[in-house]
């Protein structure tokens, strides 16, 4: 994409009313755009970003036999009186008082799946959406770390008995480290508290980083950790598995699952026949990520001084090619014969535009973060070549016209 | 996928609470689910739909240099408020009456192109997204036609000038037409009246069937269309562009565009310096189409007494395997080679239910009208091949079985 076309535009200065690293960087680069306290609109570049979390989790997703389906985000209000959650004060109301915009979906998909499973011979299942959530946080300033309106992933399984769905919870637990590794994060599985969504105790994925508002417990040895909610160990104790220290971190939690054994399937009346013709409730899992959050915590933690510094797995472009004085016309060309092999066609950045200095060029590539830096200039040309160079790295190389599109 | 690994199943009886073809249809086919009147969940089957009209619109919204972003669905009632659009009836308010939940995106477009647009060299651009838009309709009961709650793309557009705008206009309109045609719907470009959007006249695109909610007057000869609700004709008069004779058609709206002129610009203070330095007012084009809508017309044009007959671009698999009595390894091993294809992998609807009779499995075939339907029994192995038919004809033909994969 040229950069002359871009709607948006880089700015200098952070956004006053951003004081999370993540809002402002990603304001700044003109990935999001601030609408209201926790609503955020995603700007082409940040829309690309989140296409790739979301192409990553998708993949994982139906790596474990998820089929994706979407719901609705306008929810009558007595699916959730079913279970007790009518009232709970992050569910806003729509001023009719009818519905509750779908904060969670367990009390719709328990009660859909009444209409299509009757027998163990239907079990189990798994389905996921991306669909949009609407919480009513109080605490709306962490950028994209705490949104009342985001995109989330949810997934729910369905099982005749709980040794299954902890079968499945194993599997699902692997595609998350599978998905938190392939966007470049360390995330720690954490045993915590149900909240609202069930009594038992759950798991939380947790990224260790100062501006984390979680606190867990943590053994840097063998990855065991808990957190501070439901702890029964603190700093300095030994690990009750390897028996090492225990350490205290901060954490955003990218993403948790649930084994919510009955709690619906009684509370909608959703049941299944054993094979020996007996009714039994059907065992339920679920699991969730939030896709602004992931996005936002990979930018706190991938950053410096001057701006983003993407994974490339999840970096809104793979390339960013910039024309400076005298390698116009072979940055046009060059750009060009990019956009002929397929995959370049909706992966470069190319940065046409005539009236900003090379300074400022550089700045907004740092700035936006891509991973893959290009210049071409009267300079390199006169080698015959482009300058190559990886972002947060200080080492530029020349790499030849010719094969340059061969190394991308 | 494996029928048996389905989570939907189809049924043989109507909905009770369903008056309309495509809702009857697409509920007993599995596809959707009504949650309340006019919100459906999208479940696998229906999903995989909506993505192919979803990837067919983005292809055409790109080539036509649309940029794809993400807008909320809380809208702050400023925004509203700013056009005059606040107490608009299809408008659901949140309880604390903050927030309109978004019907349409005019307002907050407008507010965020001030940040990046300052001079005519910024302009022209066209950004798109697809997202949820929420309405509160009285007549919510025509299935997909006409929801509460429903996946729509909307696409903007801002200029320096009114014939720029219009060039636009223009090839967006035959982008529209693309997207129909690819759809397989014939829609007219029909004159109309410009609602709760603009003053000026817009632009339907209109699909004939007895069972729409519009009337429009239309030269069958050379296509010329205009709504009821605006026209000064009517039936039996000479069409005022070629003279031939207009007829009165019932029909489905499936797309609109509109010219929006400086409605939305004025409201909201949306300016831009011209290359003489005078500030101007922006002029801004939009473009909608409902994704549900598109689907639900497809299924009121193409179906018969046994069920529906999707055009193959928007069919959920490109094929549907039925395994009969004999046939059940050559079956399996062919599903087997056909994921080997990449495209296959998720393009192949596999019956492999156990305790089906080959007369349930043809008529489920032909309720889901998948467009391609392969069978393998003991009566085609004895031939070496698989029996194929596409739906809708009566003839089918025997494929060797080694050729099968090559001719999908």
């Amino acid at each position: 994409m040229r950069f002359t076309k871009l709607f948006t535009r880089t700015t200098k200065e952070n956004p006053a009313d951003e004081v999370s690293i993540n809002a402002q960087l990603l304001e700044r680069g003109g990935f999001v755009y601030k609408n209201s306290a926790g609503i955020y609109t995603y700007m082409p570049l940040g829309f690309r970003v989140l296409e790739k979390i979301r192409g990553i989790i998708r993949e994982e997703m139906n790596s474990v036999g998820g089929q994706e389906m979407s719901m609705p985000a306008l929810i009558d209000k007595k699916y959730y009186e079913a279970a007790g959650r009518a009232d709970i004060k992050v569910g806003f109301k729509t001023g009719d008082d009818n519905f509750i915009l779908g904060w969670s979906h367990e009390e719709i998909i328990t009660a859909m799946a009444g209409r299509y499973v009757s027998s163990y011979q239907d079990l189990p299942f798994s389905v996921y959406q991306f669909q949009t959530k609407f919480r009513n946080e109080a605490r709306a300033k962490s950028g994209l770390l705490r949104g009342r309106e985001f995109l989330m992933k949810d997934m729910y399984s369905f099982h005749t008995n709980e040794s299954d769905m902890l079968d499945y919870y194993e599997k699902v637990r692997h595609a998350y480290q599978r998905i938190f590794e392939r966007c470049g994060l360390k995330a720690y599985y954490t045993l915590a508290a149900g909240g609202d969504f069930t009594a038992s105790n759950t798991h939380e994925f947790q990224v260790l980083t100062p501006v984390g508002e979680d606190t867990i417990f943590l053994c840097p040895k063998c990855s065991y950790a808990v957190n501070k909610e439901i702890a029964d160990v603190k700093m300095g104790d030994p690990c009750p598995k390897c028996g090492d220290e225990i350490v205290e971190e901060k954490s955003i939690e990218v993403g948790n699952i649930f084994p919510l054994g009955t709690k619906y399937s009684e509370a909608l009346n959703l049941h299944f026949t054993d094979e020996n013709g007996e009714k039994k409730f059907i065992i339920m899992g679920c699991y969730g990520i939030g896709l602004g959050r992931v996005m936002g915590t990979i930018v706190e933690i991938f950053h410096d001084a001057s701006g983003i510094t993407w994974p490339e797995s999840v970096a809104p472009f793979k390339a960013h090619l910039i024309a400076l004085p005298g390698g116009e016309a072979e940055a046009e060309k060059l750009y060009e014969t990019l956009h002929g092999t397929r995959f370049a066609l909706h992966d470069v950045l190319y940065d046409d535009r005539k009236d900003k200095s090379a300074g400022e060029k550089f700045a907004d590539a740092d700035l936006i973060g891509i991973s893959l830096r290009l210049v071409v200039s009267k300079k390199t040309l006169e080698k015959g070549s482009v300058e190559v160079k990886k972002r947060g790295e200080k080492e530029a190389q020349l790499v030849d016209l010719t094969s340059i599109s061969d190394m991308i």
